[in-house]
């Protein structure tokens, strides 16, 4: 490891307890594909990885339960416009008379080999994403310009993040030099089972209502071709769930979880609601 | 509670009294539908949710009369261009010799389990948009990445959001991946009882004037197909009463209550004071 | 009053002394129509108020010499692109080796119950229009994210804004969830004698040629037919009577005092540069 | 004079030394009509005053001996996109353990008396032409937001501005609500014999010379009709005459001091040149 | 060299241990024409130089051997949109009671004689193109205006950047007054023995299975023709040959490793996932 | 020298010692034209110069001889977008418990009577602009506004910018009322002798191949007709005579130092190329 001895020797650096970190919930994740088998080989060969796939499909549900199969820390960024270098690699603090380097959530990551998630990494500003570039390349080491240090990362150190091409807006492309050290894995809808196992076990409805609200999802998903930005997910299927089993009238409970959320389109919302009438 | 020990043992956290947050108003809610029990299953089941309806129709009197329903304190947040972050989350501060963190709104309502009331969410920069993601998946967790710790949320807990699609501009509009996160509650303007009720309590006037006033009231929401912007809210009838009672001439109190409010337009203006007209 | 008891049990709280604010001068403001008695009302109703009318017509006078009539403090804030909510709520200061928290202008006034009155409050950045939200519904509570308190205003808090629709860039319009918050009051320019009255007494100039100061006022008025963005207020009459009073030519004080300010345009300025010459 | 005792006791007050504005050169200025007398009417009646003419006239000059003959200091601030409120109004500084308040120049100029000359006031951003509307109108005070205070503008305080419509981009006007705060002086290259007199007496150069240079003048600002963007300073003039008495070669010194600089335009620069030729 | 004794005699100064930037790792360069003769000889001459090539050619590696080789210290900075010029030079930091100065990661550079590669330059805000070019031209000097110094570059230093014209946006061109400092030296992919190789070695393939990856990255740049953005790297082909040591199915390895990576269009990715069954 | 005792009083002034600005090296500048005699004739009149020509034709080089010759030292600042004010007037720093006022360049260079040099001057923010406007008329001194200060230039004190009109982009033009307070002086490349002098005595190469690469000098420039942005500088050429001295072979030492770097237009390269091969 690469570090600038003198600063470190004056100031006091502080990171998180990693053990935080280790995810300790049961996460129920239901695999699709191969997709665990390929994260593993891509962590075991040290390849950072894009996670690509619609609006709720699980893709953090995966990782969470791939961080504990592994039993490595999860830390979770979700990016945004305004996220900074500094807010990923950390900063100085005055605390009392001392001035102390706080490590941010990437350089914890890096220098506990945990596994560090950015969602949505497009969204973040261009320093955020090309901070990443030496630690996807032959060097893994992660430069601390303001600590005049660099640490190296170690093999158990992964990092994913999530994109989806074509959904986010044209100016906010990941650049081929930035999308080229990364390996693909895609994810979509859970099948009809596993989504009707999924909506049953945590919403508590009956295996008969979780059936006609993974139909009524399968048929909604088909409006895309019509105009539909994005289809309804299992979370939203999953909410209109929890509110029949509390209370609120089953129709009520599609409109209130997705019919107006899914779409504006006045029209979209009535094919919809058609769609929710023709099952429940 | 994951969080990091280290930072918040060297740095004292000083987060605000709950119980002032507790609704000790009379605030008087007339309910219009079944929102009431939607709102509190939504609560039950842990979902965040939008409220939508038009300017003044009593949105956030409903979440007041809600967050004493339920007994929990209330944490409203007006959303604007600048809200960074930073001023949901909370921020150091020097005191004396000392650096303190202080909680910022979010974050004090997740502490304690409030209903943290987001007005006009749209309004605010992306980072607090994408902020609230942790908090409206299954991981219901606050990271707080300046003090290098999380925080998870308790059931009691509750994300509410106001958001009016369509109004705000094209360029504000929410991402699919923020608002299927939430389900949604919708408001229209009180019935012509209740809303004659409520301008007679708030503003002193006969039942007679209030009647008018209501009469007013809907056929200027129906000059919207004409070109206005929004129809008039019960709290502009309420103004126009109050006013009236303190002794303005009728006609001149809705000229200062709501002819010149609505709409810059010379046309639609005289429409409007057509119509008070014909009943006052 | 709601408020953090935490954090201002650390922090020493800065108000000015509200008595620096009371109205001394004898504010001369001669009543054009109701809106003394309109703006009492709303006074006493505790409605927020828009005040429209043209540059220089008086408004500012009103608001003065109301808050002398109602015995309230006056704290006037001129509104700009760079106004940050924190120029108008207060921010943190080191003063020795101590925090203090620095009211704003709005804070002291809700503090102390005076007028606030916001001028051309649309040229303010969004968050202070979004930071009034509260201040001006059921509520009356200004939120002090930074303090970690909320502040509730007495009945005697008055805020008052002057905005001139159409006037403003099309971009700065109030939005109908912040307009329809306020009760309007609109201005013109003063009857002939009324102008001719205050010309007189603050120019010193005879009432002959006040009188033809008024007239030349009222042509060129009429030239906004012809494209003049804006008429000649009192305010430039009253500096062309000062300055014949002071010696200079009359043509050339009337040139000095509205001919090159009104328009840049040489044909128009020629135009009123001949009513001049008409009357003089 | 209002003013927070409270900030002001806990704080020291910096200002400068207004002695050391007082104008002690001998700026020669030649008047070229009544605007020595306008001005002083203007400062007289408290009436605040627009310079408008062309990029080197003697504006400057111009406000110097005015300064100097009325025996105000001078506070001249170069406005660009960048001054902020807080460089006219003044800031906080930490001075050793202290806290101090440094007057920035309009209000060490407010605070004293002076005349404040803000150079090119359009370059300024909207905060520093909104900060002086108080100071424009029936008030006279300085509202010093970040220190609770305001204060009063004694009588001889005058704030001059200098404003070219048309010549900034159009972006770039004054508000009308701004501009009719001001009176206009206009100003114009002196006459032929004043500017003969101005360049020998600057540079040492021969009266015919300086005859020449004039007459060159005179031709180059006729070809503002051709598409000059601006005619050829007094000042450019004078620094041809101070590099002949130099040595320059005659030529080769108006090459320097203003055929290159007047415009880029290849052809036009041809047309200078060659008025240069036909007249030395 | 050049350097203020005030303000260094008042203020400790910081640098990193240049040891920690000697490169130790043995990185595997292997040469594919003359480049590491010409990066010697323009090395030797103080020549500043500009690597253009595609993505994942090797640039990183050759930088990092020809630093081994030379013996100096190599110090990389990833260019992006938010870096400062302060960022390369260094900034003051407050440590305890104390005012340090910290150098950046150029100013280290050029105290110890370092290769500095700026890794995609033009990235870069202007003020860090401009920065560089004092150190670029006969002065080879280094400005330090926050600390009031600067410092001569050593022989040993040596400036490198890396810059593909043509490939970022159109917006970001280096300035001739910028790019007519550098010699160039350009890469590109290697050749088939050598790819199979690298691959082969890094991914420890077989040379039959590494034969065939680098058959598909040849067929697949050539798609460059047909719209593809950029081909298909060396370190994706290693990518997917380690993926498939780690026992992902060669063809799910290819998917995974580059058929989604290298373009969003499904009409390229469906050629690109053609030419991967053709070979395997 | 005007000066605010009270803030200078309280505070230490640090400015760098001039004397490290002094020019020791051997700058070889060979003459063109008359530029040494009107340089000094402006030095003498105390006339800003603007240094117009083409990157790399020596103006740097011209400068520092200059500064030699009259026996000033030189401070050079290159511009940029991010060139703020303080860059250049200084700014307050706190060391130990003390704050202390740091000089910026132009305030040492003000100070002290040097010469400062601002290379490429439109690059710099239009405050930076304006800030040197009261130092280049007939007042001669910089406001310090931060510092609560003005300073008088002494005669020896000269203002030199380098400034390419119609090089940079449109948008980045000198305003007349900036550019009227210079004299011009014009840069071409140098004389077919002087430049193989120079390319001799700095690269090491012999006079033939000298002889050559300025052959290919010319015609190269004379390809701006044909679309090339900038002819190749004699920089560029002395590197070209380097890298043969250094062993790399004559063509491919051209194409490293210029052909590459004049053009991504592979026609134009191809036309260079031609050229180089017609010569070498």
């Amino acid at each position: 490891m690469h570090s600038s001895k003198i600063l470190e020797g004056l100031m006091r650096i502080l990171t998180p307890n990693v053990e935080d970190y280790l995810v300790s919930e049961d996460a129920v994740y239901i695999e699709t594909g191969e997709e665990v088998a390929q994260f593993e080989a891509a962590w075991r060969g040290t390849i950072p990885v894009i996670l690509q796939g619609p609006t709720g499909c699980g893709k953090s549900r995966f990782v969470s339960s791939m961080a504990k199969k592994l039993g490595r820390p999860l830390i979770t960024v979700a990016c945004h416009e305004d996220l900074s270098a500094s807010d990923l690699l950390g900063r100085h603090l005055i605390v009392g008379d001392e001035t102390v380097w706080c490590d941010g959530p990437l350089t914890t990551g890096v220098r506990h080999g945990a596994i560090v998630y950015l969602d949505e990494v497009v969204e973040a500003r261009n320093d955020t994403l090309v901070v990443i570039h030496p630690l996807t390349d032959h060097r893994r080491v992660l430069p601390l310009e303001r600590l005049g240090a660099q640490i190296s990362a170690p093999d158990d150190f992964m990092l994913v993040v999530s994109y989806n091409p074509g959904y986010q807006s044209v100016r906010k492309e990941m650049k081929p030099s930035t999308r080229q050290r990364f390996a693909t894995i895609e994810f979509d809808y859970p099948s009809k089972d596993v989504e009707r196992e999924v909506i049953k076990s945590e919403s508590g409805v009956s295996s008969e209502l979780a059936g006609a609200l993974v139909e009524i999802g399968l048929r909604v998903r088909e409006l895309k071709q019509r105009g539909l930005d994005e289809g309804v997910s299992t979370r939203l299927l999953v909410y209109a769930g929890k509110l029949i089993v509390l209370g609120v009238e089953p129709k009520a409970a599609c409109e209130m979880a997705f019919v107006k959320n899914l779409t504006d389109d006045r029209q979209l919302q009535g094919a919809v609601r058609a769609l929710v009438s023709d099952h429940l």
